[in-house]
């Protein structure tokens, strides 16, 4: 039987150099997929980065765009870093992603390293679950003009400078007022987010198939500020109305630096992105698994 | 301009039996909204435990039921209690509900009663906010028939007894475990009951529009099980594996003692509730004044 | 050269009927250690009850009260269920314990049974981390009169039954108001409970040589109400003025059905209980270990 | 009678330049304090910058050093972190202080300008409730050198920079390892300060008679990285061990900018700062008002 999926790209940890021992795991990994792909009719391409730090010059190559524009499907390895990181740039040719993750179990790199082809083969022969999470679209309004903008995958956060104070923000959804929050910032995830930096400041989890945002306070000097669940269909603004030295983050991988006045408008991005997992993958067991649930307590 | 609604019926506290301030307040107020109604051309009924209690015996009395096949508004006096439970057993009539608080602010309840009459003859007119709240349908299974059902718009709650340790609950969600947990209890709460119960074992605030349930453990053993927002399309069910004395609350307002085996199970409610409120009338408004945001916090 | 213990009791868990495993190791690990007692010149007893369920009948026998009167050791085999219950019991006699933890690592039997043998011989020979725990004196006030007291190593829990709604207490320090609470009960924990129920309401972790309680609410109705660290010197007392099938835990071993209007004093209890640790112990690496510090976290 | 306070010295919001109503306010206030003292036999001070910014020339001036040299008493008119600031410059003076808030009700400056003559007096007349309070020392240590010390009366913080990841710190006690910490920052907090930022991060509120400090982790990336109470006679060593732009900040008044090495040690400070307050004055009446205790509460 002929896959569904004739074009694959091949992506490994693009930004950051590796280590020694991650690019030889890469090099052997991607040899044994491509083989595999190869073997049953179809083309295996790396991507350029991919291709350049591993050194493997035996196949095509293809910029990130040319892999959204051609491939029907990417195949990462990394961990969940590297995952989003590479959802962001193909949301919008709508790429399936499957995940292989390098190191622990990820939220949605979470086929392992040791045991990939098995699962992977069963994917591309069509046997999968697919998922489809949603992100963010934030651009920071200065002057009534948009001076930056970026997609988020996890959160938008906007937070006071190391030694400065609270940041004051104003809140809206919608037009309508929400508070005025004085804390050391305030965090917009996704779903996907919930399970990041969000979970450390009390916020709750999100089952990623809620179209839905957590805000979430850092610190908040009111202690009835509780995270909020919002819908995503709602444009949320928060405008910077005190403080000094502050900064709008998106994904921690970009960032704006943030005057007083500024309104950081977050809205849900035209594109989603689908994840594709083994058949059987839930929700439910990676999150028992990343968070450690039954495996004993704290009572003596 | 003749009123949209013409069969208008008038609800008091008729569970308890109220003081005599608040008895003669529901008669003043009644009298005056039946007035009004009656010089627009409506008709204004008393539900019928709404006229016991008040005596009023010039108005035509219509049990529950009857209000519910009959008018088509249901003015309820008292407070979020009152109206939940009104809500309840008009669901499945679609009758819209207006809330007049006889208290402090509700969040349901945001007509004061010291001015209710403006915001209500525009209610009346046509003027006003069109609110949705969903409601669970949750069932208790032993030995494979149902035992035991309830509505519930704020929560179900499964807990352990009084002099008992913690409860051990096999939770899952359409069919997926998602953990075994060991704790005081387990609440599962809508949107609207994130503001009660919920909130105060560290639940998120949920926005009403959210077709969703918070998932959030009372005093849990295990330090990362953390309050889990879940769709509401999706069925959950709570077995009880360990403990006494157990049981299972719904809106704290009828109960069931739970045997270990036991399973109770929340869907999606078939009904929803239409709560009327007055034009500028927002969700956001009510929580603020309800948390007492922005009126000072705790820092030196 | 001779050990400053020369008389030894030997204990395990002594309430609970044990399982045919459980009861086979502690003959296993009592035989060992009476025989290196003797070895060294000393005279190892068993606990009556202790004789009893491993059947173990060469040894001289002790009741609780007796091994208080005529050891200058205990060394306790179980989990810290068993320990702080023999704790309590002896506390008035001074006796020192060891604690031999028979499953996992306990906060206070922190000497495993797989190798229990060489920390024990050094301690024997009195190379050991001597550590004090307090406890809790705790009388149930009922129109003056004491109806009922108890000590408490952990806790003591004041909660509402599993079908009614909050309790209301008046909780005063030293005859000063703190607040009228409503929640569904009050943990007043020392530094040993700090770890155990007081924890999973969001109390925090108190280390064991500060003379203090924590006040931990469960579930209150104010977001504001946290917890609050008291000096120990300080009696708390806890008058309950609404609610129903309300209780009163201590460790979760005794407990007193309360009527409205009672009060239950706190006090520290006149004696302290020394645990003896190995040579190198201490507090922050058995925290480490229980908590699973270091051990990975949340974020993708 | 002549009052136990002769040389008592008037003290303002000496570093910020004030608005024109305080001003005002001040100058009135200082009058009245002035002529009651000297009615009395005594003598009344002004410290240097309050002189200046009230222009009042009538008195005899004295810096802060003169006036813990030179006074039996400091009158403080201001906020919380005004008291705290000029408590920081006497305490090694032992000068006891009183606190008149210009503002809302703080933890220390209890006594209302509205209404301050007569509590005043008394505590003049030698009527009053002694209460000691503790600092704490910090050293920044670079290569085995302090290139920076200060004294904190609430906290000493170490936090990543607005643009950065998280900070990750080796946190010992007393040479203890205590954990290796990834968060947006630790809060180190004395019982004063326990009421202050570390109670946003869910930090415990804790008795100012306990001897003890709070560390509360901000944001931590393990779950049950919970924050532990310590005694103060323990030394607090933070070593910092990865991330960027990292600050150290004491009272959130001075600041260190801190390098990856860096140890910033956590010390009890030699000397105790005493507050007077009016009799009858007791912590739990202050900690109930600022916190809206028995101000009703959140469930509908």
């Amino acid at each position: 039987m002929q896959s569904r999926f004739q074009h694959i790209a091949l992506i490994g940890k693009y930004h950051a150099p590796p280590s020694a021992e991650v690019r030889q795991q890469s090099i052997v990994a991607f040899s044994q997929i491509a083989s595999y792909v190869e073997a049953r009719g179809g083309t295996a391409y790396l991507e350029q980065e991919t291709a350049n730090f591993t050194g493997m010059d035996h196949y095509p190559t293809l910029s990130l765009d040319e892999v959204g524009k051609r491939c029907d499907l990417a195949i990462v390895l990394g961990g969940d870093g590297t995952m989003l990181g590479v959802g962001r740039e193909l949301a919008k040719y709508n790429t399936p992603l499957v995940g292989i993750n390098q190191g622990r179990l990820g939220f949605v790199t979470d086929i392992p390293l040791q045991t990939f082809l098995a699962p992977l083969s069963a994917i591309l022969a069509g046997e999968y679950e697919e998922e489809i999470r949603s992100m963010i679209h934030a651009l920071v309004i200065r002057d009534g003009e948009c001076v930056f903008q970026a997609l988020a995958f996890n959160d938008v956060v906007v937070n006071r400078g190391g030694t400065s104070g609270m940041v004051e923000l104003r809140v809206e959804v919608d037009g309508q007022l929400v508070a005025n929050q004085r804390a050391d910032g305030l965090i917009i995830a996704t779903p996907t987010g919930s399970t990041a930096y969000a979970l450390s400041v009390g916020g709750p989890i999100v089952h990623p198939a809620l179209a839905c945002w957590v805000m979430a306070p850092i610190a908040p000097h009111t202690l009835s500020n509780r995270p909020i669940v919002v819908p995503d269909t709602q444009e949320i603004s928060i405008e910077v109305i005190g403080g000094r030295d502050i900064a709008a983050n998106f994904d921690m991988q970009s960032l704006a630096s943030i005057l007083r006045g500024d309104k950081i408008l977050v809205r849900s991005a035209p594109h989603k992105t689908r994840f594709l997992h083994p058949r059987g993958w839930n929700y439910y067991t990676t999150l028992r698994k990343k968070l450690g649930w039954n495996e004993g307590g704290i009572t003596p």
